[in-house]
């Protein structure tokens, strides 16, 4: 057993001390876990533009100090009062959403919603008693979304962590933890292509473009990519998106030119843009009798989604996912087994690569749209 | 063989000469059927809303003199060439939508909108020549539908004849032709509710109350009816609706009502009013994580669907459907099967029967709500 269970231990973090201000790296002390929580050593984490919206925080109740990250892989340290299913040593992705295993949710095989566990964005602190787990001269630093993952060490929910394959390497599944996972899912359980389907993809960032690899696992014969920025074009051919759609260079509405493309519609689409026009394109794309869409993107406060009733009635299907249906605990070991045979390909995704004194670069290649995945090194 | 095959047909039907003017029972000439087609002796037929509607014709192009009717079972007569499916003698339930079985949605597993035989309303004559099978003295009357039922004898594309068990009584099954099939299927085929789960059913008319009926073979186990119309209540209890909401009885929007009678929302639900209003609540009041919306009700032309997208992210599904997803000519025999099987109940819908002559009787009781199914006997 490592001798540091039971105790405080001091590492580096990076720590979020106003909003929209560059991350510092700190000394911080991350207390033990307490019942039904996890430590963990991560290893390698990524950054993802949720952390980027509540570090800019705009227009939301500002929770700070506070240590981001959500996408990460990491090795179990030490585990609290409770926790059964996991031991030191025990590979792990943390997620920012959880599976209590005994919600109505958990029970579901449809939903992934944990009544637990569920994403809450305002919360800095842990379940059991309230409190932060990490400090500096016991000055609470706040946790984001149960993660907390720009941290060598942190404490999560054991509800919170897949259980990985210890073969699997770190560096690549580490992105499963949240944006490829949503698009992956969001094309693979919800939208379900058949074989040789047509899918539209609506925004080709890292989760339109994991939407992408999906409709390519299962099979389709055309892959269209729909984005505003020609600029996502080039890269989305490595991502098997076979034809093209800038909605700008049309008079028409987008979802007019899918049908005549297709020949009165696609059979699948999938939106990944947060855009309520695309959200509604994606919907009107699909073809009536067996047409599905599936939005992912998240909303602005204020958007209202305005169809025409017709369009459900001549049998076109509108679902949304959350982190693409998977059930955190039970289904991400698979997502990497996925991996492991081959059959899914997650290099293409990491484009940028830094060390954790360098994460404030990683925020700036995401600014500047440059990166799809930056990953972050935590021992380099 | 009879002697009738390749002859014109003098019979009795009910012709409409005007909108909205009571039907005249004139004696009418059946030309033979051509290729592809059929003529059906009808035995028995219902009235539908949908004949009514286009009856009034109010903002719609007037298809007059018409032959309505497109609920009825009847016996196959004579076939036309290339029909090779049914032959004299068979007994058909005639169906306003067809399935020709060549084109994308008739290969589609998902769909029952054939590009052909799908529904039309504007068109009064038959597919393979323009030209309209029934006349009064060498002036054409119009079809309805495909159908036009009202008739003692009507010509029918064979794609639009379902074949059924001779031993089913036509005097039951008859209403199997559109709205039990419409709301028994959105239920069966499109909601899917699970054993034991919460149905809510918005509009309690016939199509309402086969969505029910559906709710209660599925095994669900409670089966709300929400209607504005508190009349409705009383009878809805012989199609196992366990509870009943009115909106009007309430201040808040009925979705927040279903939600607090059902702990977050109802399993599924369908609605079959026609009220956009209605449309949003079905949708609002489903479960996150697992519900299910299905649209049936035919909306007004301007309406609008709007609701916050964030409800599809939290994983509620919107679908609609057009004659429950059943395939006529593939579907409907089995149907009549779970009727044979006394698992589908038939009779609690027929509240009302006249003969021919009084045809007009039925539209009245129709139109004072009086009505769930009056069936029409043509030989009484
Ligand atoms: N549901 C979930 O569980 C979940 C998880 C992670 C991310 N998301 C959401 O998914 C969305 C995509 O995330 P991302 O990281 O790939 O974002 P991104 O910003 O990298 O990519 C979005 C792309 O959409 C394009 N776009 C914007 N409006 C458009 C329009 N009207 N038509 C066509 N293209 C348009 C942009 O040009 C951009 O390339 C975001 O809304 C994000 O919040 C959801
Ligand atoms: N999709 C199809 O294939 C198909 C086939 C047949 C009928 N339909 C449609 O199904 C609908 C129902 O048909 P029906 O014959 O049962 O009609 P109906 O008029 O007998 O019943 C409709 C019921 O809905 C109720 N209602 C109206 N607005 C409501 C609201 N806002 N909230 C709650 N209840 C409300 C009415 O009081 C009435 O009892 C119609 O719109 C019809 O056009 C669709
Ligand atoms: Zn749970
Ligand atoms: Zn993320
Ligand atoms: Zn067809
Ligand atoms: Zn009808």
């Amino acid at each position: 057993m490592s001798s540091t269970v039971g105790k405080v231990i001091r590492c580096k973090a990076a720590v979020a001390w106003e909003a929209g201000k560059p991350l510092v790296i700190e000394q911080v002390e991350v207390a033990p876990p307490q019942a039904m929580e996890v430590r963990v050593k991560i290893l390698i984490t990524a950054l993802c533009h949720t952390d980027v919206y509540f570090w800019e925080a705009k227009g939301q109740t500002p929770v700070f100090p506070r240590i981001f990250g959500h996408e990460a892989a990491g090795i179990v340290e030490s585990v609290g009062k409770g926790v059964t299913e996991l031991k030191p040593g025990d590979h792990v992705l943390p997620v920012f959403t959880g599976e209590c295993k005994e919600c109505r949710h958990c029970k579901s095989e449809e939903s992934n919603m944990c009544d637990l566990l569920r994403i809450n964005t305002d919360r800095g602190v842990m379940l059991n008693d309230g409190k932060s787990r990490f400090s500096i001269n016991g000055k609470p630093i706040y946790h984001f979304v149960g993660t907390s993952t720009f941290s060598e060490y942190t404490v999560v929910h054991v509800g919170c962590l897949a259980k990985i394959n210890p073969a699997a390497p770190l560096d690549k599944v580490c992105i499963l933890s949240c944006g490829i996972s949503t698009g992956l899912g969001a094309t693979l359980n919800v939208a379900k292509p058949p074989k040789g389907s047509s899918v539209a993809i609506f925004g080709l960032g890292a989760v339109g473009l994991a939407a992408a690899e999906g409709a390519r696992i299962a099979g389709a014969s055309r892959i269209i990519g729909v984005d505003l920025n020609p600029n996502r074009f080039h890269q989305a051919k490595k991502f098997g998106v076979t034809e093209f759609v800038n909605p700008k260079d049309y008079d028409k509405p987008v979802q007019e030119v899918l049908a005549e493309m297709t020949g009165g519609g696609v059979d699948r689409s999938v939106e990944c843009t947060g855009s309520i026009n695309a959200m509604i394109s994606a919907f009107e794309c699909v073809h009536d009798g067996w047409g599905v869409a599936v939005l992912v993107g998240v909303p602005n406060k204020d958007d209202a989604f305005k169809t025409h009733p017709m369009n459900f009635l001549n049998e076109k299907t509108l679902k949304g996912t959350f982190f693409g249906n998977y059930k955190p605990r039970t289904d991400l070991p698979n997502v990497v087994e996925m991996y492991m045979r081959k059959e899914l390909e997650l290099e293409k995704f990491i484009t940028h690569e830094v060390c954790l004194s360098e994460i404030n670069k990683a925020f700036e290649l995401m600014l500047q749209g440059d990166s799809l995945r930056c990953i972050i090194r935590m021992d380099a």
